[in-house]
């Protein structure tokens, strides 16, 4: 710690208030090294973090009772309140097994009020945590952060409905950034530029708040005055849209400038209502490659601090895969267009964005609408392939089944992040998708086991025009190697059946491959969760084979294939519903069950079970 | 057709445009007579279809290309569109099995564009199919029609947020009844009757725009006078919602005068940008006692169009049993709180919200906002229940597995209308829920299949302080009889095992019984989706046993209990994953295989496999 001489006398947040408000600033110059240091050996999501420090510092500052609640939206911005929370020496292990969540975690800290991951979750959250301490009589105050991104998302907007309507002392900080994780988009976003543009009308209406609150016209108006005030105030005050929403606007104001904002924030305290703080910050700040580049420190995987450069995996990821095939499928055929909600880069959409700029959507961090928005788009002769994560797709269940399925209408879903993902830990599993997806009427479940299967599992959903679901895990597949043609719902068998027969899906399928010639058993790829093979199960069927169920997902497949199988031994190996912490991938299906040995296991197991 | 002259010459929409402008009224009036005349008959969702007659009127008289397309958000005010565009005469069998359908439906008119059934998706549905019909360079115009009920939903607000950004010709025209289900809330909704308040103001606001656009100023500007019209704009046209989300606002006006409307809508098409018209109905309207009463009116059962008078079903519904035992519940310890989204009637929610309206949360038809305040109170010590229909759960997966499940928050969701819901159709189903929910990490699925147990089960979950779901069937249950007393995870023997057992949920355990006397199985009552009853699936395993497992959705626990039970024959009585439309539940049964005709086969099945 000898880098870091302010850092090292911080021990718990109390520690902060001793530092006098001058040395601030060199503290939130140490917390960013610290921060570069660390992400740069185990990867995270720098940018974000980096913005946040100075504002972090300031909530700290305010915020300093310990019934007080800060919730962070998504968390990807709250690295340096771990590290002001008695958690310094530990964010060394940041997304390592066993250390430090790479979000708030209640289970990590009591200074985490709120587990957080997914976006736009955290209105809604402080406004249950105000009711509850107004209900009981409980003391403290609740802060929420979130990002002009995670602002897209429509339950903030339900929040903000709620708590503009409740009147409670409900403080919104708005870490507006000018991006979520691509560039920001839609008219919110234009909204809030028209707001940071606006400093001296701002300037203005805030004198006139101050005038009209504190009564210095009040004391000698009339009823007429009266009606005057409140059409000022409709005019001048209700202008913006949080206003609309019940909330008053303070605002904007340098996020990187800390005695400013612990003034405000005091302030916003002390109103004792719904108050929307709007701090302007730069994502990346203070680390100049970070500051050029935001989207590129976004998530980000080890990299050289001094050169940014990132260790390359060389194979292309499934995404890069799926957002190419995408293209050229565009270039073939007009009626192709692709959506994501805010994952230009994460999707691998950035190339389609790039030349087909005009039949490229992305609504923001809004899952909801991009699948009813397909909805529509197919229902008048296009043909929408929307790429979203599998844990975000949990966020558009409904949209897929009532919007799409119910209709039949020809949209494609590249369910990313499809499986373990490692390091981002349970909100971020992508393994509870095909338990869902496999209830919902007239929708095929792809998933393939190499490059070459996803390329043409890509094609044969758009042609089909109907609803499909492809699922492809995070990182790569293998290229794949003169297996078998993808046929709709036919599974493909890679090695012969003999007493026991390995079905497995996915990225499970290398694994069971060495399983299966290590100890002579058949091998069948399940390309589909749905449908299913049926030729094939009753060849097994007949043959009397003990089955074993390979899927890196809780159960689905291996359900479905023992209820159609009723008089075969059937075995699922997969996870368990339980939630799946951070770690390596390859670690995941070790603690999970699923790794090879588990597999190999499995097969002797069976082969002593009497079927 | 003798007492409707005017509408037994509309066989379909161009018909209308003959009829002079006139005598619409008289048609309004018309159509009035024949739904309340046949709703009286099937029950249906009469008030709001009442109030929206005279815009659906103008509606048909402005949108009347083939190209065009017209989005009835919810559905429940689209009657007189349907009476209107070639289905008078089949209005008559409206809800029954066979006949139309009390939503729109593509596959049942070529007027009908987009599905609906589910809320607050007609603006994104809408946003896609002018995209659509922009890049495919296809003719026609898109009006979405959505309540300001509808409006409180996020997804709405997201399709806002992309469509006012689009600059696309997208008219939304809000039908403004101020209510939704129940009486409606929230800021947006405050916001909403300030504009209605505003007339005057709208007046000026719509001469300036008029001055403006029309360049009346224009042609004599300065640069100087640029920036004042600017501030002009900000000042006065900016400031609404809908303005600051990038829509022209054109509005208050009359929804019950149709020349009005024409001219407003004309107008609003003109635009070819995104507009919002902002109409005021009243629901009920022109039948005196739905205008009365027009919560009773929203969903109704046959009655007597004279003294609107339901035939009484005498037994109390699930929903009022959960709603009375909720308030007891709260009666006893005060950190029980209640919340529901938008259906404070529906989920017998009503005497609660009497009782205690400080601890009775309405968030508006915001689901996914529900439940993540619900986890933020559960974290700071009440115990939240949120009563939500299985169909619209769909909503709030997400938030359900991120913010409660992960966390294991002490949330407790009655999940009512689980399994069929008759008259409401495919989108209402509520089959879907158990899939979902059984792959959620730490949440428990109870299921009663009486309404003792139904009581006891919500004060067990409420009890034990972890996340819970309880599915209740619309309508009622038996009362029970002294059945063994409700323990956590433990299924009912209700007659011991022979060869066969059922194993049966919910609804069908009355039929499971008869089933079972008849051929002498045994019947096991599943009280748990989830957990399953290891102990005493063991016991049927060791004993052999043949299991029939019903349950009334979309398979779930019997997938469950087949791949517990690998050596048994274990046989599935569930439903088909297919949407199952319009019907009574009986028939909806005998549809979906799982009545008791369907379950004696089954048994009679079993006996007949080699075990």
């Amino acid at each position: 710690m000898k880098d870091y001489p302010l850092l090292q006398q911080l021990n718990e947040p109390k520690d902060l208030m001793a530092l006098p408000e001058d040395r601030l600033p060199a503290l939130a110059e140490e917390i960013r090294g610290y921060m570069v240091d660390c992400v740069s050996q185990n990867g995270g999501h720098l940018a974000a973090s980096l913005g946040a420090v100075e504002l972090i510092i300031a909530l700290h500052r305010v915020y300093t009772d310990e019934a007080d609640r800060l919730i962070f939206d998504v968390g990807h911005q709250a690295y340096a309140h771990k590290i002001l929370t008695g958690r310094r020496d530990a964010f060394r292990n940041l997304r390592q097994e066993g250390g430090l969540s790479g979000f708030p975690k209640r289970e990590e800290s009591p200074y985490d009020a709120f587990n957080t991951g997914h976006a736009s979750t955290s209105l809604s959250a402080a406004l249950g945590m105000v009711r509850a301490k107004e209900l009981l009589h409980e003391p403290g105050h609740v802060a929420a952060v979130i990002g002009d991104g995670a602002l897209t998302g429509g339950m903030a907007y339900e929040a903000l409905d709620d708590g503009g309507d409740s009147k409670l002392p409900l403080v919104v900080v708005l870490n507006d950034n000018e991006m979520s994780i691509s560039r920001n988009v839609g008219a919110m976003s234009r909204s809030l530029s028209r707001l940071r543009a606006s400093s001296g009308y701002n300037r203005l209406k805030r004198f006139v708040v101050r005038v009209l609150e504190r009564g210095m016209v009040g004391r000698r108006m009339s009823k007429n005055i009266e009606g005057f005030k409140n059409r000022i105030k409709r005019f001048v005050l209700q202008n913006t849209f949080f206003e609309e929403m019940g909330f008053t606007y303070l605002g904007p104001i340098d996020g990187h400038n800390i005695p400013q904002m612990i003034a405000l924030l005091q302030e916003a305290k002390a109103l004792e209502r719904p108050v929307v703080v709007h701090v302007i910050t730069q994502k990346g700040k203070g680390y100049s490659l970070s500051e050029r580049n935001p989207e590129k420190f976004h998530g980000i995987a080890p990299f050289s601090p001094e050169t940014g450069a990132v260790a390359s995996s060389g194979a292309p990821s499934c995404s890069e895969v799926f957002g190419e095939t995408l293209l050229q499928l565009a270039e073939e055929d007009k009626r192709v267009v692709a959506i994501t909600a805010a994952m230009r880069d994460g999707t691998g959409l950035r190339p389609f964005f790039e030349r087909f700029p005009e039949r490229a959507f992305d609504v923001g961090i809004a899952e909801e609408h991009a699948l009813t928005m397909a909805a529509g788009m197919a229902a008048e002769g296009l043909r929408p392939v929307a790429a979203i994560y599998s844990s975000f797709l949990q966020r558009a269940v409904d949209q897929l089944y009532h919007d799409i399925c119910l209709q039949r209408l020809p949209v494609v879903i590249g369910v990313d992040r499809a499986g373990l993902v490692g390091q981002d830990g349970e909100t971020h599993q992508g393994i509870y998708d095909p338990a869902m997806l496999c209830a919902i009427p007239h929708l095929s479940v792809y998933e393939p086991a190499t490059l070459a299967e996803l390329r043409a599992m890509i094609r044969l959903a758009v042609a089909r025009e109907e609803p499909a679901a492809i699922r492809y895990c995070r990182g790569t597949l293998p290229e794949g190697e003169g297996e078998e043609p993808v046929v709709y719902g036919r599974w493909a068998t890679l090695r012969a059946a003999t007493d026991v027969v390995i079905i497995a899906a996915g990225p499970l399928v290398r694994s069971a491959r060495s399983v299966a010639d290590a100890l002579n058993c058949g091998l069948v790829e399940a390309r589909f969760y749905k449908p299913l093979d049926h030729e094939l199960l009753d060849q097994l069927r007949k043959r009397g084979c003990k089955l074993l169920v390979a899927e890196e997902n809780v159960a689905a497949l291996s359900l479905y294939v023992a209820a159609y199988c009723p008089e075969l031994v059937v075995r699922p190996l997969c996870l368990s519903d339980g939630p799946m912490p951070q770690a390596t991938v390859a670690r995941q299906r070790t603690l999970g069950g699923i790794d090879e040995a588990a597999m190999k296991k499995a097969v002797e197991e069976l082969r002593t079970i009497h079927g």
